[in-house]
């Protein structure tokens, strides 16, 4: 990082209306954790389990709520919501680079293909007939654009990102390397002993604001689109199959998986390594916790889940083993309870 | 799409051999779902979950069984299977681009591969010594084909694709993006206290008319190869370790992942997420349901599961803590079958 | 593979160190499986469930333990651990291209990239300002190297690899195709309504002698850095969040996954499609096996598992039934052990 940036701490508690306790002109150049901040950088407490960290920070303010500042050793911020409130404070320290409007030389563009003169299009990219790349997007090394894909403004793929065909992002998208976006949905058609392929003729559609994983897939539709709302964030290996519907505002951990034709509500989260069968519903506001398996379409908000807890591996194989014959022991349950029978 | 293509029904209906009710010259200018169907486009019923659909769709035609005909608003197209129907259907409106045969003057082609002049690679593909790439077959951009590989006539890779070393395709075969296909398998030995590479001598051999989803990676043999017959139809980040054997005609849905020396008979359905333990036999013609897990040869054909189901978060923990203890509760459910003991 | 390569047995027994029982003149010009080999080639015993396979073997030599040589019908190399002495064999007789030092004439090279005159770089890669690629290293194809990323000595990128920024990586590292090192990590605060995006400042290190699975990917630290130490040994397809530290010998298994902050310890075993949540620490030595779910801080060495055992289909389900009630059924088997209340 080259320029360095300075912000006095009253400066930032005016700048993000947070309450400020301790020296009004202490100067922060960057932010780190509680344990590696130095006294020229802002740490946050937001989780508990690194409470303990607070006494020895050497920071030079911490971001927290009110109830942790009394034990705060130096100036601080208060916020309803640490996390919140450092994320803020943190993106005045990014430097992105904003690279240069223009086509690198050795990027392959199609005739047909529309590139707005505010647009970058990075090195090896390859942009095929019918494709647009709206005003300020930016497309890293490697990139590639099929046919009748959309990029809007602001949007940004990082590297080695894959437009396969009938895709359209919204503005602000925020793609990841390796990622596959409108390949074709996994139809199939069996027909006497072989099968046969569905054709994929539907499209994907990303809103404004999304955010996708690093060498996450998410297919096209086969008939209709596959479908992700505004603000919909995907973490990395996420697996989304044609036709599925994603509501605003959901997140998605690392692994998770959505077959075809699910329709999952807006504000939901969902864990790493869950899995949604296709063709159900999920309503809005539910929580799945992480490898969950969701086989029947959820109506309620709340918190779901599936699976059994870790033990230590002896312990675990006589229960799975037990587990087996479950149904058998209730009915033994069941008969000592209606006691010894008259024979 | 540009140009438009017309069928009547009377046609469909004989060209597939399915039986019409309604208009013989109802006119049918592409497909859609149920609900989308405008009066021009032939919508499908197979999966009763839309059933309710049909008595307000707006489309020209429907394919569907028999025994639903009688609620169909529309004409009508009548088969046993109306999902196959449909895809035969669909076929007729589906227009793949035919990429020109020729090398795009951005490839890099080693010297010493052998590539079909009826062949077309795209922009920016690598093509190294001892590749062979056959009649008919087409790269897409960025696609990588290493020492060694056959692209088998017909065979598409879509873009980004990557043939590391000694992979033969066979005919038809479409790839992906994203697919990583004869890597090194994870073959490590341990040395008193460090890992040692084993070394991956073998290859990677795909039938005919396989399909192999995006960023799904297969890896080459460690002695001998890995095998897929003909007609394996594998879905995105799908995990195939070395010296694997997947018999003709199976299919995997996403994310579901098989260890190194499995063996996987033909005509079988692989779940979501699901996970095969290596150096063990699945039979012909086994489902395994999402996220279940083999760790035992599987012998005779059938479905098989595990995994627990999904419930309120507050109750799955109290069942999950009583799980843990599960091989208590039956010894003292025996304890109790035997009575109170005579002291 | 062009040349040749023999070795007599009884050179092969005192390079190793091992007994040799049989001929010393038996000609050794490869490698293969018991059941492949022919009379010049050396195959290996390690597991028991290939032993039936010794009686027939084709093989001209094969190594396997002292209590499998009596039923050995060919000379025999005699080894404690017969898997770790097949591998340093086998590594006679693989052939590895050594590509020729120097850049591409396709690839894009920033100005500010600083590449040792001993390395290569393949075609279509791309080098940013900021990059070091050091002495002997070798960069495939399509690889993609970031703003301030360092590749060090002799390792080698294979094809398609993405460091995206601030990553390090020690020497001999090896990474396969599709990997994508140092992406965002997936930081979130919700803000009333959306969520905003927390700045990923940290970076990536990888220690010497790790290799990297196929479409593997592993995020940047939000703060401070994720770390691998050395000779971690990472399978296809894993996720690993930011911040997460994996400890030296560490070994993981395909499809894997380890949510942000985690700390695992060293000589672990990870096994295939297992999760480990985030902010929660594994000590060194322990083993999870495939597909189990880490929901706790594990402090002791030890084998531990989660999930449940693979049924029929029919039979699991009643059981998962079953399993919703097991806490209403164990107060059941309570209430019935404190025998008839006196009312």
């Amino acid at each position: 990082m080259s320029a360095t940036v300075f912000h006095r701490l009253d400066e930032l508690a005016s700048r993000f209306g947070l309450e400020r306790r301790g020296d009004a002109a202490t100067v922060i150049a960057g932010v780190a954790t509680l344990a590696d901040a130095g006294p020229r950088q802002l740490a946050f407490l937001a989780n508990p389990r690194y409470a303990a960290q607070l006494a020895t920070t050497h920071a030079g303010a911490v971001v927290l709520r009110a109830e942790d500042a009394g034990a705060c050793p130096v100036p601080a911020l208060i916020a309803v919501d640490p996390y919140l409130a450092f994320a803020h404070v943190a993106a005045l320290f990014e430097q992105r680079p904003h690279p240069q409007p223009g086509i690198h030389p050795s990027a392959v563009v199609a005739p047909g293909a529309r590139i707005s003169a505010s647009a970058s299009i990075g090195p090896l990219c390859v942009i095929d007939d019918g494709a647009v790349i709206g005003d300020g997007a930016g497309l890293g090394p490697h990139c590639t654009v099929g046919r009748d894909c959309t990029v809007g403004a602001q949007s940004r793929l990082v590297a080695h990102v894959t437009l396969v065909e009938r895709v359209t992002l919204g503005r602000r998208v925020l793609v990841h390397p390796g990622a596959v976006l409108g390949a074709d949905g996994f139809g199939l058609a069996f027909e006497h002993d072989h099968w046969i392929k569905v054709p994929q003729l539907g499209g994907l559609r990303i809103g404004d604001d999304c955010e996708i994983g690093a060498n996450t897939t998410i297919d096209r539709g086969a008939l209709g689109d596959t479908v992700l709302e505004d603000d919909v964030r995907l973490d990395n290996q996420i697996q989304i199959a044609h036709n599925v519907f994603v509501g605003a505002h959901t997140a998605m951990a690392g692994c998770s998986a959505v077959a075809g034709s699910a329709r999952i509500g807006r504000y939901c989260l969902i864990g790493g390594s869950a899995g949604i069968l296709g063709h159900l519903e999920v309503a809005d506001r539910v929580t799945i916790t992480a490898m969950s398996l969701v086989t029947h379409s959820i109506r309620e908000p709340g918190e779901y889940s599936s699976g059994t807890a870790l033990q230590g591996n002896r312990q675990w194989r006589r229960n799975a083993a037990r587990l087996k014959h479950l149904d058998d022991y209730v009915r033994r349950l069941t008969a000592l309870e209606k006691g010894p029978r008259d024979d």
